[in-house]
């Protein structure tokens, strides 16, 4: 594993060299005997003038090929600003459908005009269709590249039609089955279609009915599905149930794996993704949350201020402090990761809702009761002094409970109002559970003060 | 989406009553018109007795079907145990190696030995060697079924073999080549053959040298080479070079989801994937962090009471421990969120890692100056005292560059010493960062008491 990186590293510098001293074919020799994935790798680390050579030295159609192999943050259209209108076009063209409409999305619309001024009618309104799509639904991340047949064609016609597309189509593994109007109406794998006598017929071979998506469906409902099933690609409908393209399981592990980053941005309150290792552009991304935060940590400063003249009496009550809100605000975050995953969960149905609620309060009592008791000896046993163990488990039991209530019910409203309950931050839950247990715990202290200086 | 999560809700519903009434013809007809992962949804959702009726009702090979669909989860020997040792081994031999495997791993080893028993001797040899990798490699999620192809072959010959092994082969979109000494040498797609003269040889056509893996790999660097390379499948050699076996991108899905469950577990603290709704359950699963992570809060308690004489005589102070924990703690859960997220990643080189730190340190210096700044303004400004402002925006500063320091340094540690650091878990770096910032903070104050009092 880590000589392939070794490699590629050295063939990174090797190929900027080449560029940097105009040597367009040994360039060429190097750089095209690379896998896709690998070129594209190299393509990002090259300046702006290494970029434009190789444009120079290489056919629009190769270019295509390792943009193909892009991450989606890399897909920027900046690249297609350093070419000549018409070979940005041909790189385009050349590309698959979904591909190229990640990258003409970040163009502007007169960059995007001119481009499609370019590209064959036919392509240029599938492009244009394609961009009208939401983000993050199936439409967004669909290929336009399928091969599809009708249903009283023969094994044989179908694979000379599979032979005459493999070299466009972005998936060959599965035939689709129309009927005159385009609606899907079945398919076959080309598994099926080798093992089967040439005069077959597609209709008597096809599974049906097909599992599908539609144009409007989650990106992450559907990510989840080619998982489940383990399909290598899955097919997309429209309204009037026409298919419209094919995502395949490719695209489905960028999405499972940036909404994965997502969920673990939001429970850390960060942007995991930061790529730049700029501390000022960290920074200035951490700040916002931090900030906030720190705002909604000074109401739990205004509520202690109330309650000073009770510490300034009772000092030792300013000890357990960050025990009290510690432990809730971690009982809380572990409630609030278990729910969003649960709300993420497609196979979890609807009723399960008050389950995870009714679930959370039960693990709560248990888990209060639990730790109450725990530090309730600790305290009374190290400051001998029951009634404060007493205290301080109360407030801990009560703490814990409001904390993983808050914990799973926020997402589930964030949830209910539409909002992806994956942003609620572990940090925010935790910085609310602090102001939450400080006034549990100060106004059960008030209650046992006079017991507490006693004892 | 929804649609076809009722159906099969109802589908189950048909399915258990049928095998309840035992009418096997209708069962069959319902059960197999469904997709194979439908299949393995419902089966996981019957009871014992339904379970013994279905194996009676279907050929090991219908079950074997739907059994390669079952989550990891659910691979489980269990079911074995419920069938005939015949019937078992005979579920076992069609399974696809790897899932088989799987499930033959939670076997006790006189079961193990019964099934081997009767299975098709070169079969056995292989389980029995696909045992033996060490979890979480390559070699314990790779499967042996693969068309493989030697270089003199034609795309005829090729063309044949394919065809002949399509129905047992895991995957056939990809042909591996291979020497006399089944070195791999090469491969081509089940694409590059379709297009090509049915005369030209193999060795022609092969793309060479074959991006692969070696079986100790591990399983977290394979999956995201699948997914970097957007591979449906990558070969596996063994320390000779040999073709051992291949891994194919649902594995590959599958070990993404399972490593990022497992990242956002650990910054939880809590295993996320509790698939009980038994709140008792769910308790046990959280209470060892929490009531760790309670007794290391017990140590900031301690390092709070040495300093309550300076409460009692500032009680002021009181009022900003939480905010201070609190905003230390959160930044702490970034920085760590974002070194693991770092070292996860296998296009970082190792370089990166003294990068890593200084950046954090750097980001950590930047946020401590504007956080500690604001609340210092905002501090003397409700309190009318500017030294207290002055103190709690000096604790903040210092508190926030040590948890940045700690989020980074103590996943970087772990992995150093070959833990895997997504284990570090967030509550764990508040909890700890909450001990330093108390520390920083009552020494900080001590040092400006008399001004604080005075002001």
């Amino acid at each position: 594993m880590a000589k392939i990186r070794d490699n590629i590293e050295k063939e990174s510098q090797l190929i900027g060299l080449l560029l940097k001293q105009q040597q367009a074919s040994k360039f060429r020799l190097h750089f095209l005997k690379l896998h896709q994935h690998e070129q594209a790798q190299i393509f990002v680390k090259l300046n702006s003038l290494q970029r434009k050579r190789l444009y120079r030295y290489l056919t629009s159609t190769k270019v295509a090929e390792f943009f193909n192999e892009l991450d989606l943050e890399d897909l920027t259209a900046d690249y297609l600003k350093e070419m000549s209108p018409r070979y940005a076009a041909a790189v385009i063209a050349t590309m698959y459908t979904d591909n190229a409409v990640d990258m003409l999305g970040t163009a502007t619309d007169a960059d995007l005009k001119t481009y499609l001024k370019f590209i064959a009618p036919q392509k240029a309104v599938i492009i244009k269709k394609l961009l009208h799509y939401q983000a993050k639904t199936a439409g967004a991340i669909m290929a336009t590249e399928f091969v599809k047949v009708t249903g009283n064609q023969t094994v044989a016609d179908a694979m000379l039609l599979v032979k005459h597309q493999a070299r466009q189509a972005e998936i060959i593994y599965y035939l689709y089955v129309v009927d005159h109007f385009d609606h899907l109406t079945g398919i076959l794998t080309l598994r099926d279609l080798l093992v089967a006598p040439a005069e077959r017929s597609i209709a008597q071979l096809m599974t049906s009915p097909v599992v599908a998506v539609k144009v409007d469906d989650d990106q992450e409902d559907v990510a989840r599905m080619i998982s489940d099933y383990n399909f290598v690609a899955l097919p997309v409908t429209d309204a009037a149930e026409k298919l419209v393209g094919v995502i395949t399981v490719d695209d489905a592990i960028d999405v499972i794996d940036e909404e994965s980053a997502e969920d673990y941005s939001g429970l850390a309150g960060v942007d995991i993704d930061e790529q730049q290792d700029n501390p000022w552009q960290a920074a200035l991304k951490r700040l916002p949350w931090l900030i906030t935060l720190l705002l909604l940590g000074m109401s739990t400063a205004t509520l202690v201020s109330h309650y000073e003249r009770l510490v300034s009496e009772a000092s030792i009550l300013a000890v357990f402090i960050s025990s009290i809100t510690g432990t809730a605000g971690n009982a809380g975050t572990q409630s609030l990761a278990v729910a969003v995953r649960r709300l993420a969960d497609p196979k979890a149905d609807r009723r399960s809702i008050w389950k995870i609620i009714l679930t959370e309060i039960l693990t709560g009592i248990l888990i209060g009761v639990i730790t109450g008791v725990a530090i309730m000896l600790i305290v009374g046993w190290w400051q001998k002094n029951i009634i404060l163990g007493l205290v301080i488990g109360l407030a801990m039991f009560a703490a814990i409970i409001v904390a993983n209530l808050a914990g799973s019910l926020i997402p589930l409203l964030m949830s209910k109002i539409g909002v992806d309950p994956a942003v609620a931050s572990g940090p925010f839950i935790s910085t609310l559970s602090d102001l939450t247990s400080v006034l549990i715990y100060f106004n059960i202290a008030q209650i046992f003060l006079k017991f507490i200086m006693n004892d």
